[in-house]
């Protein structure tokens, strides 16, 4: 079955998983205790410290290992912050931050801190300028990812360190990390080995020498005082030694997924109609693609591709299990419904791209069909234009309802005559302005439902191009 | 190479390698995906948890999993504390409980709160009813373990309970869980799985239906908002299935491994001078022993064992990278030095012990030897008090110099004489009352050590026998 979703987590690399044999024989005991076992155990740490280090372009004193990424990013942005107290409480991230930053952001603003959000542009891609205004005399820390784990899109990071003087910056690499080097400039660094090949449970928190930090959590004695608890020495041999085994072929790999991934990009359009790629078109993760079909569920879509036989994720409004749309689609003013994101592992084949390319337009037909929408852009609806506007109700109907009733219902209306959709759905707030960006009709912003006879919610207006 | 470290960490047990292996191929998914591999990768894991839950008297919903024992215990004191705030802000522990307890008590007093630290008898045992003496109408949360890690001392957690009302009692079960049945009377429960055979990297952290719990860190969709981050689905897998199998042999194991441990317990006096076991006589893990060895440094005992092929753990004030000696030992009042820990894992034979209780005498009488002491107990000195008292000054000597030099320098004063050893190293306050009270000498205080013409530190005064 072919697997598309290497940004959640990649499939164990061979590497890794004969490390992890291995080291299960070697480097079981407790690295701190004193017996031979023991010391076995730390020269095995020791060794992947240095080999990770390498890897990231880091000290092997500079590196700590955490049971996960989300640790790593929680741990590094609550340690860096408590460390620059004397310059103020102050957190400076970019709208499409992991979760775990944007949590741990609110979590810091509950305990009394400020953050700010620094928007992206279409393409979700900060703007260093934009984001370097954002600090101030209190700021005591800045994070900015490498790449986006939705959309794929590269961030501006060395050119934004260089125009943040001395507040330092926790990039966020996990993403890119083994994919593409580490770009320079970052003060913590955060990443997650099973997303390069490594086992689970092991994530990596570097911190600069001379880089202020103090520890969230009660320290221990383990991992220089940042990250507490037992560490698990097999997975984290097995972490390092994936890692060098995929930085080794990153750059053959690369250009061989960015092909596949081209493909997709440009296929998909071609194929399944009212379509839209997202995130940036050059600067990209070579292995990863995202777009949204409109009209449709992202989760009904992937149930389709995984009874298809693909595995694949989406960052739909209505996939996750909390309902709301995905963050990272919300700020870059894209269309959160339909949503599907192809993560390539390293080995994906033509072949195996080719036959998700065949079965798409299929699975995403399938579940329009029942819409009974026309397909082309509307279509010229009857002439003159009329003095009111037209109500679309879809008062307690969930996304994507109101966007298929609007894209229904706009031929209806002459051009620039203009649709008032009722919904009392957050995610239409969303979806509506970035449908008429897709389709080219102009959205003319909202008012009170009550305005358009609605009994609760909100009136989105819409002016037929 | 007998391995006798097992309260460290077990050696991984067949079946969790086995588990494990097959968990890389079928669990290796983001359980929290909507395709195949996901599903499977839930599967696995709700399995595991329906596994632990069943082995540790709890419901699946109740059991989260973390990355160490470590986390478990700061998640589950943190959030326990975070999630009775309206009571107040007042933690009662014991005295003995593992360092990850202690370290976050004293952050959550850094950070506002109180503590009550419940002292232990000679024993390491705490008393139920002075325990729960210090519960107050602002206790939050209540800590104490089922077993002690250093001494092997079952605490009275069951009885404790009882006597608390309707303050939560979190149990650190780490050193018992698997091998003996969860004591009752647990509201938050923690575990760790490379105690009983699992792989490292997993915790458990069971917080009972209905008990008020709020994550201490920022919480995301995982574990039930208990545990952030990506989950450890395969060693999950493992450390359940060595959970299971552990617990249907423990019962034979455990009679097994005490039979090997009373005769530890019983020869090592015989076949050393001058030894301590220390812990509950009756009341204990059944695999564990401890003993202190007079005049020695537990650190070069052993080293003197892995040497001759023995690993062992030492809780001696020698040991740790920190320098201080065990608070575990120094709460109960008995000699911090010469600490040898033996724990034994499951399989552990009669002809290694044997082995060992051979190697002993010989390694512990090889570090004695320069020190050129009479292992009797002091052979009467010069007959007739001496008004003033004898002056042992060890002034910049640490320990364990300064009670190797009372144990030289007693038998020079008569018996009633008094001994002042000046002594500016902090673990001489603990370790020479305790040798009094091994040598049946009487401890009679301490004074300024100016008062006995020393340039700075503390006069430990002895009262020969």
């Amino acid at each position: 079955m072919p697997y598309f979703d290497a940004a959640s987590t990649a499939p164990l690399h061979p590497v890794a998983r004969q490390a992890l044999l291995a080291a299960l024989d070697e480097g079981w005991a407790d690295p701190a205790r004193l017996h031979r076992s023991a010391r076995q155990a730390r020269m095995l740490l020791d060794a992947a410290r240095e080999t990770v280090a390498e890897a990231l372009g880091a000290r092997a004193d500079e590196i700590a290992f955490t049971a996960s990424g989300t640790q790593a990013l929680q741990l590094g942005v609550l340690g860096a912050l408590r460390g620059h107290r004397r310059r103020g409480a102050h957190l400076v991230h970019s709208a499409v931050e992991h979760s775990a930053v944007l949590h741990t952001a609110e979590r810091w603003e509950a305990d009394g801190g400020t953050a700010t959000s620094v928007p992206v542009d279409r393409h979700g891609r900060v703007d260093a300028a934009e984001f370097a205004a954002a600090v101030r005399p209190d700021t005591a820390l800045a994070v900015l990812q490498s790449a986006n784990h939705e959309v794929g899109t590269l961030q501006p990071v060395t050119e934004t360190a260089a125009l943040l003087g001395d507040v330092p910056l926790l990039v966020d690499a996990a993403q890119s990390a083994g994919r593409l080097p580490v770009p320079a400039g970052w003060s913590v660094l955060a990443a997650s080995a099973h997303k390069w090949g490594g086992p689970a449970g092991v994530g990596v928190l570097a911190v600069r020498k001379g880089v202020r930090f103090s520890s969230a959590l009660p320290a221990d004695d383990r991992e220089g005082g940042r990250v507490p608890g037992f560490p698990n020495v097999p997975a984290i041999v097995a972490a390092a030694a994936s890692l060098r085994a995929v930085r080794a072929g990153a750059e053959a790999e690369n250009a061989r997924l960015r092909e596949l991934v081209d493909l997709v990009r440009h296929r998909v359009p071609q194929l399944v109609p009212a379509v839209e790629v997202v995130g940036h078109p050059e600067l990209r993760l070579p292995h990863l693609v995202t777009f949204s079909c409109l009209y449709v569920d992202g989760e009904v879509l992937l149930t389709g591709l995984d009874r298809a036989g693909f595995a694949v994720s989406s960052g739909s409004s209505c996939t996750s299990s909390t309902l709301t749309p995905s963050h990272v689609l919300a700020a870059m003013g894209v269309l959160t419904e339909g949503n599907l994101r192809i993560s390539l592992p390293a080995g994906t084949t033509r072949a195996e791209v080719d036959a998700f390319l065949d079965v798409l337009p299929r699975v995403v037909a399938e579940v329009r069909a029942p819409l009974g929408l026309d397909l082309a852009l509307p279509a010229a609806g009857p002439a003159g234009g009329s003095a009111g506007a037209l109500v679309v109700d879809t008062l307690g109907k969930r996304c994507p309802i109101p966007v298929i009733e609007l894209a229904k219902r706009i031929g209806e209306v002459a051009p620039g005559g203009l649709v008032a959709v009722l919904s009392d759905d957050e995610a239409a707030r969303h979806d509506i302005p970035a449908w008429c960006g897709m389709c080219g009709h102009a959205y003319a912003g909202e008012a009170p439902a009550a305005e358009y006879g609605g009994a609760r919610g909100t009136a989105y207006l819409v002016r037929r191009a």
